[in-house]
């Protein structure tokens, strides 16, 4: 299976020193782009969060109204009642539950409770698992398992856990070091490439973490498109696994921070003595109960996802635009002079997220996430246009 | 002055070790109450969070709801526009203000950049200095200046300079240690007790912090009510003060999560390097915005808080309730049976602030907040008959 099409960029790979985690705060900040324009933030289409095309649920809006008034309570510490309609939701313990100030907190928690002098993550991923990690040890030592664009950036899973072994080819080793790695960090579906591991290949890794005796994070804040391949309920029978998810990207729930994640019972109590008090305001909690009982918003968000990825896929095709087929709410796209194809979109107030800084990818590689119908419309009218004057140019030129 | 009435309890200054770190979580926490007594979280009369009587100001809950289809958004993670609006209002540069969840993000955020080995702290205050310290350093030394009840728990400026000099009264330091403190914390005015420091004497203590090369936090959560004790605009001139603020408990914010804190400009990359992304949720940044401006609510809150103030110190005296007198929107009140009187309170919905786990508190010590008219009067109401009931069964068993 080929999938990149129109692939004419420079070579990938390039090894610089990237600084990853302002590229994460990059994307999706409109806040910036509107301070430049001098426009609300709200007239910004953004492309580059992954959201839900319907936007907010009209119940979460409703719900929330009625709660403003009691913002002079502390939030529930625990997220008591939240934690047990997640226990419901997935059939597990909500002692094995913690919520967090959207999953990011879950990964600087995990770093600060386990403190790992090693880490294995692919590359390219999210940047927040390696700073996490860095900010509690700046001794760190982090191996990097290259995922390859030949093959889709796939994780091979039996590469992987050679990697985790240290037994494999050095070449994709780019700084050595002994096993065993602390932590190990797979997003399931990986950010920004939307490739996804099946829940069979998550138990194989998960099961070698556990044999090696180091713990495996499965990052799965942008899995409910596909939840057959999540590990959740998995947690339970591994005791070196450990499932996080967001509510943010399915609940367009980004701007008031939710997620959650589940742990092995034996780190519970490390987890609690590291845990920073209140982190998850009273009004993300009530959203995020909401959200898990509103089977209408999750159906119709499903189903809004899946016409709009045909929509934006034959689009994409019919103007050129190189892409990777997504198991996610987004899409990693390829093309040449992408920096000036996003300048000249920021002018017009819409927001892509660029890669030229993620570590294994480069200057023409974009996210893009799914909207609306008429907002992808008018990202596919803008990019057209933008790659009919680029053609014209060089005709001109030629 | 003496200040406290009738003092007729056990010794205090019990040296057991408490789980300090449950404590503050214990008072304000409705939720676990509510689930006790099968009814609403709005159904309780909570006494132990202070905010103003005024509830959540009707500016910023008609702001909230027209921001709500915006939670897709992501947060700004820099805070840009609120950080403007406090540098305008403390006439501070805007490149030295941290906004965080709470003014607790920023303890936990300065523990975790700095790293302290050395911490001193008086005692009692609040927990979350020592855990904060303690969650980054296991090894860590705490030296506790003991604030002493005969004299209304007030902090010496000159004996706190002494022990921060380690040249003091040995009896007044529970940990032997030898300076410097890399962290020296100040609430002010303190938790529980209401007492405060002037700002000549602070910046009397932050000078000798500067002198010796450690830095003085001065935690200025409930410092509303006597803003002419701020040193928020001497951070400026001593590169070892910080000033933290809260806008939960004046603006009946504490549900949604928003502080900020004055730092020196050279901590600025070293907190940005250690700070987590998009801990400030959306709303929290428009409400805390829109508090500033609305000079209204303050000067209610303000009126309101004085004119309670007064009738609950008229009525604490009346019903032979003793307390500090106090520069906060609470009162660290002693009483013999609190923790019955408490019970007793709580089966009715109403919950009180014990300070029975507090560090140089005992079981006779309470914390009460300042409410509306309306509940305050329902306290000392309820109060007065559980006293009542007292003396009667006393004259029975007599």
């Amino acid at each position: 299976m080929k999938l990149l099409l129109n692939v004419r960029t420079r070579k990938m790979n390039s090894r610089k020193k990237k600084s990853d985690s302002d590229e994460a705060r990059n994307c999706g900040d409109i806040h910036r782009l509107a301070e430049e324009l001098k426009i609300s933030g709200r007239a910004i289409i953004d492309f580059s969060t992954p959201a839900s095309p319907l936007g907010v649920s009209k119940k979460i809006k409703s719900e929330l109204r009625k709660y403003l008034k009691d913002l002079d309570q502390y939030p529930d510490p625990e997220a008591r009642r939240l934690k047990k309609r997640l226990a419901q939701e997935h059939g597990i313990d909500s002692e094995t539950i913690f919520c967090g100030n959207g999953s990011t907190e879950l990964v600087y928690l995990l770093a600060r409770a386990l403190r790992p002098r090693n880490i294995l993550i692919p590359e390219p991923t999210s940047p927040e698992y390696e700073r996490a990690c860095r900010s509690t040890n700046q001794e760190l030592r982090v191996i990097r398992y290259e995922l390859k664009e030949e093959t889709n950036f796939d994780i091979n899973p039996e590469k992987f856990i050679s990697a985790m072994s240290g037994t494999m080819d050095s070449s994709l080793i780019t700084h050595h070091s002994s096993p065993p790695f602390d932590l190990v960090f797979l997003c399931n579906p990986n950010t920004p490439t939307g490739r996804a591991l099946n829940r069979g290949a998550i138990l194989q890794i998960a099961a070698a973490a556990k044999e090696s005796g180091y713990y495996l994070v499965v990052d799965e804040a942008f899995i409910d498109y596909h939840p057959e391949n999540s590990a959740i309920r998995d947690v339970t029978n591994n005791p070196h696994l450990i499932v996080l998810r967001s509510m943010s990207p399915f609940y367009s729930l980004s701007g008031l921070r939710v997620g959650y994640g589940v742990f092995p019972r034996h780190l519970v109590q490390k987890l609690k003595d590291h845990k920073e008090p209140w982190t998850v305001n009273s009004l993300a909690q009530r959203a995020a109960g909401i959200a898990l009982k509103d089977k209408k918003f999750r159906a119709d968000t499903l189903k809004s996802i899946q016409d709009e990825k045909k929509f934006l896929e034959k689009n994409f095709n019919k103007i050129g635009l190189a892409f990777l087929p997504s198991a996610a709410q987004f899409y990693l796209a390829k093309i040449e002079g992408a920096t000036e194809i996003c300048r000249q979109l920021r002018t017009k107030g819409i927001l892509l997220c660029e890669c030229a800084e993620s570590r294994g990818l480069d200057r023409s590689h974009i996210r893009i996430a799914v909207k609306s119908h008429r907002e992808n419309a008018i990202l596919i009218r803008e990019l057209k246009n933008i790659l009919q004057r680029g053609l014209e140019c060089l005709s001109v030129a030629g």
